[in-house]
């Protein structure tokens, strides 16, 4: 009842933005996940898991004055009409989850969340469509201390990562102080709204272009290298000399943040997120965090509903790119406080906190800088077939070697001897086991090391005396299997 | 710029079908997947995992003679108009990743994933729209010994999560052999194929209906209990008999398993399955597995797609369930050899047989047996906040015990001391550490042992006598906070 071929068969291909993770990495990530799941548990977090959609409603993702679904989520109807997306994150649905079980919950709230999450947005070189975050969330407190945790829960995880204090970063701000710092420069109110965000997103470059860009997007616009033209906000001088003073990078941080009392003084939201700074930095000081946590009037994180402290953790180490020039991975996670989202479902403001990992850009940063985390799984011992009839005893081999916690499995093809070594070679096997006729009347198999056969090989020039010399391959008996495969795998995994 | 409460506010609610996975759960979970993780690389498989979703031709679930997908699943199109669908197993992802890069894949090619999937199916109690899913897979190999293998891991991982070898039993057929009864019951060649899918699903439910009803359902037809009429199969008399006497489960199995040979003797094909059977019980008899690997003609397994051996883990114990009722778990996991999957693709056939876990299913049978893998993880430790402007000094002990390596939160609300300490009932705190400004004074700490304070509470009937006695309460000095709170943790966690 075979198929016949068809000539209109499906293309063996995956959707674009979307690939596939093969063992290496898929390693790497279940230790990275198990060490910030550790650390995020030591700060009394608890794991929830919420699905992989939601109404689009709950997730606050219909287009404004429309029954459509915002374009950049994935979304569909199910059969009663409702329309469905997949999330986009991972503070929708904790928002939904708190609002429905409000309750019957502790509060404050901890609960941390992994997995994957949907963006339906233009794919790009290490832009993809899915991607894995792992997030952190306190609800239910107004109280900084809860941000300052925040923080230095994101320099724990780091460290848990292997990245050395000092190459990485986590920076503060409050976008209360950036409110404060909009009214003085005179775009306050609800008619400049849409002015402000257009000011929000120009100071969020300032790492990537540098103060004098940054300044062209707050006045009238910038042509960037491909010619293409962003209008700017269309400040006037002054406000944008303003602006430019308070997010100037060059400038002394300390003396710029007891600056900002005269900055600010005329603005009370302002004052506010100023104190909130410095209660954090009080905090973070106090627990001995003040060399890799620190305030940063530059960032503004994207997202529009952050309502006070956010946060960003930055790797500031270079490598080198493949282009030979020095590459920053720059941002790996961040997060802030927001006050409103559970407020959408109740109509009560629930005060909430959190931060974001973005696991799998954090994997290509530590990739790049040589840490390769629990990658370290040996290939499997490789039992190789050399008597079709005698499956049943190559298999017992097998199984003698698992039972004693040994990976290995029988060779499952029919191709010949060498087509077997190869297939152990491909698999990164530390040894194959060898059992023909001859050994077994004498009670006996044979051990090939492929490692040690592998350095060998690199020494031995010619091919007979490599033949001859067998390096790296000895026969024991059959009843030492076990104890003798322990001991090669004990000279190059120890 | 708090929004104001709407009167159209969505529901805080989950889709149908859906749910959310708390700590306990995810805990015991996270154990699980650990497990069956370590048995399926002992093995020698290797991990893969694809995007969620795929295009929906690459998954094979288009409705026949026509663009619209398949009802089973959740499918949405791109912005160019390509039909995308969430994966509904695992198999067939692995199929298209196979497809794709065939070239430069080890052969055999063995791997296992785990993950959600997704079935747009009606749900009911226990029957969810998003699962878990456990698989190996064996890609590249028609040789049974691949099959064998399957069932040997499949009794090693029922073994590895604690399921006492007596309590499960994992079943094999062979599709080859269900073809030949068909042949010998006059339903072989094309047109008949309706009519043996009709005869597959009956025998499937022998288990659940017994013979007798099996028999009506190859016949004429069912009338079940509420009414509702199934139609048979229309097979006469003569054919019933035949099919009765091969599934008829209280036949003793060995004289059975021997006289399929008589049974099936005009058959090639069923010739062919009865020759896999048996090599089967000789690899797993030789491997000593003969005790928990059975062959049972009655084993269906509902797709389409296999092609010889089939499998299932089935447990077989009973618990009582919430009518007080004796209830059994059936089927945990299963699987087969489906050779015709990549073929889809590329035209060749590429044989492959492989083994799915049903995780969350598996989960609940654990649960009712009372195995709590993984979910001993003890509450944080709670520094209670007894004057709020010493919030530095908390946090500072909180993070000298996470340090240590045990699991602490300072309290983040506003509440007083009452909802404080109600608040680390509620996390399942150990304890709690209590610093106000007498023993600050004295340089000390008191730790509240809670549960040691909650057997105490149960014995002391009297509540001024529980005051005076303050019992699980002592001060320590503040510098062996640490050390005395890791005795209390070792008098309940060791």
């Amino acid at each position: 009842m075979a198929k016949k071929p068809k000539d209109n068969r499906p293309g063996a291909r995956l959707p674009k933005g979307l690939r596939d993770i093969e063992a290496a990495e898929i390693r790497m990530q279940t230790a990275m996940l198990s060490n910030i799941r550790e650390v995020y548990e030591s700060y009394g977090f608890e794991p929830l898991e919420t699905p992989a959609f939601e109404y689009t409603d709950a997730l606050g993702k219909f287009l404004p004055d429309s029954d459509r679904p915002n374009e950049g989520v994935f979304s569909f109807q199910d059969e009663d009409e409702q329309w469905l997306s997949l999330r986009y994150d991972m503070t929708a649905p904790l928002a939904r989850y708190v609002a429905e079980n409000f309750d019957r919950l502790p509060k404050p709230f901890r609960r941390y969340a992994t997995g994957p999450v949907w963006r339906n947005e233009k794919p790009g070189p290490g832009r993809f469509r899915q991607f894995t975050q792992f997030d952190a969330d306190t609800v239910g407190t107004d109280s900084v201390a809860a941000d300052a945790e925040m923080c230095m829960l994101a320099a724990d995880t780091m460290e848990a990562l292997g990245i050395p204090r000092g190459d990485y970063v986590i920076k503060v701000n409050n976008r209360k102080v950036l409110d404060g710092i909009m009214e003085a420069a005179g775009i306050s109110g609800e008619d400049n709204a849409g002015r402000r965000l257009t000011v929000l997103r120009a100071i969020d470059k300032l790492d990537r272009l540098g103060l004098a860009e940054v300044e062209r997007l707050l006045g009238e616009g910038r042509l960037d290298e491909s010619g293409d033209f962003t209008k700017g906000a269309g400040l006037g001088a002054d406000a944008i000399a303003t602006i430019s003073a308070f997010i100037n990078p060059a400038k002394d941080l300390k003396a710029h943040v007891a600056g900002l009392a005269e900055l600010l003084k005329d603005s009370a939201i302002g004052q506010e997120g100023r104190l909130e700074l410095e209660q954090i930095a009080e905090l973070v000081a106090a627990a001995g965090y003040s060399d890799r946590v620190r305030i940063d009037p530059s960032v503004v994180r994207g997202l529009e509903y952050y309502t006070g402290p956010v946060f960003e953790a930055e790797l500031t180490f270079e490598v080198t790119g493949e282009d030979g020039k020095p590459v920053r991975f720059g941002s790996v996670g961040g997060g802030g406080r927001y006050d409103n989202l559970v407020a959408r479902f109740t109509g009560k403001t629930v005060p909430a906190t959190g931060f974001s990992i973005g696991v799998s850009r954090l994997q290509a940063a530590l990739t790049a800088l040589g840490r390769s985390l629990g990658s370290s799984v040996p290939g499997p011992v490789v039992v190789l077939v050399m008597d079709r009839d005698r499956l049943a005893d190559y298999q017992k081999m097998a199984q003698r070697l698992r039972n004693a916690g040994i990976r290995a499995e029988m060779y499952l093809g029919t191709s010949g001897m060498k087509a077997q070594m190869k297939y152990a070679d491909k698999r990164g096997s530390p040894c194959v086991i060898i059992q023909g006729s001859d050994e077994r009347d004498r009670g006996e198999v044979q051990i090939k090391d492929l490692i040690e056969g592998a350095l060998a090989a690199q020494s031995i020039a010619d091919n007979k005396e490599w033949k001859e010399a067998r390096p790296a391959q000895f026969s024991v008996s059959e009843d030492a299997l076990v104890e003798e495969v322990r001991k090669v795998l004990a000279r190059h995994f120890s």
